[in-house]
């Protein structure tokens, strides 16, 4: 079977864009599975899909192609390029830090820049603003259905060229049963927010299920949020409404309300000015 | 032909939780065809996941496997079941008040607990959070692509201990022309209401297509809503704005406006604290 | 292989409407392919619905078959149509303006009203409020999978007869290096706007890529927005927040601030009492 095409993009679901996508893929070859990650990064916002390719990576068939179009910089000079992963997943995206969770996560074995004079779809009228049908989509495709190999995307260069999001080098502090980090990510539709340390990080800070950790939420240095918190496995541990801290399956902490919108309740939202402090307070023995 | 796997859930299309239930079927079979039902169920809400899975569920290939996940108490002890119906087709839920419609519509002929031990997904890292992902999409991709058979699920309970939804106990009240029930689901994207009165039950009571019915909605108690109204089969037989009662294709009485928004219009919302009163004020002959 | 099939709605994904047409759809035949082109076209707008579809036809392979369903008069004596388009794809929709934009750039070859005696899924309690599932998207699978000819949709009417929606009679108005128009479309997502001058008139009025335009919005006579602005191929051709004149992939000239919202800064909207100048201040040698 050929690899699946996945879509990420900023584009939402309101208007046609991710159709003319689809289409365009189908028209290369119509055999091919086109799947849908989500059109709903935060507009413009590289370091979002960074971070949800990476959420969802590890869990489609090795090979996937997977099509990230966050592009404020379309038109622009950055690169346009497909990534080979060292699980052997490959990556066509803007070369605009939309790659920096992988690269650092799983690795990447290999980019190349597209080459636009043979890998970019002559549509009726040219216009300059669509890569992601254009380019993006239109590449995959070709990929995916074996009209071209990996070599044929165009020229390789350097893997250390890669650009990663400047919020990657803020790196979190990791203590004995302690940690500071910032807010990487929220997602306002349950409400949860995410933290920038691993729950692999988080384990090797000696925390346990069961631990009560005090918690502390400052945005640009004003605290926001101060709370003892559970950190246990899952939401019904807790009371209703109640937060708690738990490894998610994102592969990183998160801290959330049972049942209940933990970002509206306290004003809580994301970004790296949303710093947050854990200390085990009561520990679980 | 392998049978279709349809999700619903109350995760949103806003992330890339769906597309990470759809990854983990195709890494079971890539061949399945994954289709969505609904992403934007009521959070938390097992009643109106048993409402939308009762709509949908006549409308797909006989053999279909419905996934539900809406799943507030995910980790704690409610039962992750597949559910067998007399008519063929497989819901793949947690235990919790999902099958309430289907059970009372269709039947169910047998339902079994997952067998955690073999149909879980061991994802790189466990965590306790997404069962939607690790164990029902996981169980269901088993059950479409034939690696188990039915049996195979886990172990068999009796259908009478399955979870019924406590709305579901308030009964209509059927009377002669008249009737008394509540609103059980809003639309807010078109702002109609369905009625827990069957079109079948409507219609046994009496009422005609052009029957004007004097309708009530009290809101614990209080009136919100009084206003003669016509019963109809199409939208078009009133003006722009005004109410119409129709049979709906979700197979309950429905109230709405006529390209406008009733709920929106009136304040209207939906839940067991909201009752409504029918009586024909003007019978059609 | 089989025709694809795509969907485009005013339903939203926020309930299963959208997965019942699939539903039956799969009924008729599991074998094929059904895709969303957009299920947010603005209710009961075929004017909306028209432009989504003239947007995203080019883009699929030909013999495509796109289903809209944007029907306000649904239950009314509105025609419920297949289009056979001059460049070979299928239209399956209410005749009620939905296909005007289509109707002019590509031509109708042949169009025939749906036999609702033959081409009508007979569900199991019939209502008359789901024309979308009943209609149009099994009249659309008995086509794509060759359970009928074109000509046994029912019977042929003369393409004049196509309803056009009146907005499309207020026509652009192209000097020398002048326009005007109105806004057709706006894209809430993004903000940006789409004005009823095509990329072609636009360059015929002798447009040239670097010119800055004087551009002026009135809304009912009333001047809302006058401005210079460069007319350029991409976004990053201005500063950011700044506005930007582009030729569209929708064919059609676009307003848009770089990876800002336009409408939503300086209050616009959409619709034919939207006017927009366009005067060269500037021009690009």
């Amino acid at each position: 079977m050929k690899p699946c095409i996945l879509l990420q993009t900023d584009f939402s679901l309101t208007w046609s864009a991710v159709a003319s996508m689809k289409g365009v893929i189908k028209i290369v070859d119509p055999a091919l599975d086109v799947q849908d990650i989500c059109h709903e990064i935060k507009n413009f916002d590289p370091w979002e899909a960074s971070m949800s390719l990476n959420t969802v990576e590890p869990y489609w068939p090795k090979g996937s192609i997977f099509v990230s179009v966050v592009d404020p910089g379309v038109g622009t000079e950055r690169k346009a390029s497909v990534a080979l992963l060292n699980d052997g997943n490959y990556v066509v995206t803007p070369d605009n830090g939309t790659l920096t969770h992988l690269f650092h996560r799983v690795g990447v074995k290999e980019i190349r820049e597209i080459d636009e004079t043979v890998n970019r779809y002559r549509a009726q009228e040219e216009v300059s603003v669509f890569h992601g049908r254009d380019i993006f989509a239109y590449c995959a495709a070709r990929l995916a259905s074996g009209c071209i190999t990996f070599e044929q995307v165009g020229r390789e260069y350097p893997v250390e060229k890669i650009v990663i999001c400047e919020e990657y080098h803020k790196r979190p502090v990791l203590g004995n049963r302690s940690a500071n980090g910032f807010i990487q990510s929220g997602l306002k539709h349950f409400g949860g927010i995410q933290i920038n340390i691993t729950n692999e990080e988080w384990k090797q800070c000696g925390f346990r299920l069961g631990d009560i950790v005090h918690t502390t939420i400052t945005h640009n240095g004003r605290t926001v949020f101060e709370n003892d918190i559970l950190y246990h496995e899952a939401f019904g541990c807790v009371e209703k409404s109640e937060p708690i801290l738990y490894c998610g399956s994102s592969r990183y902490l998160c801290l959330d309300c049972n049942m209940d919108n933990f970002m509206r309740k306290y004003g809580i939202e994301s970004g790296k000015e949303w710093e947050i402090a854990f200390a085990v307070r009561k520990m679980q023995l």
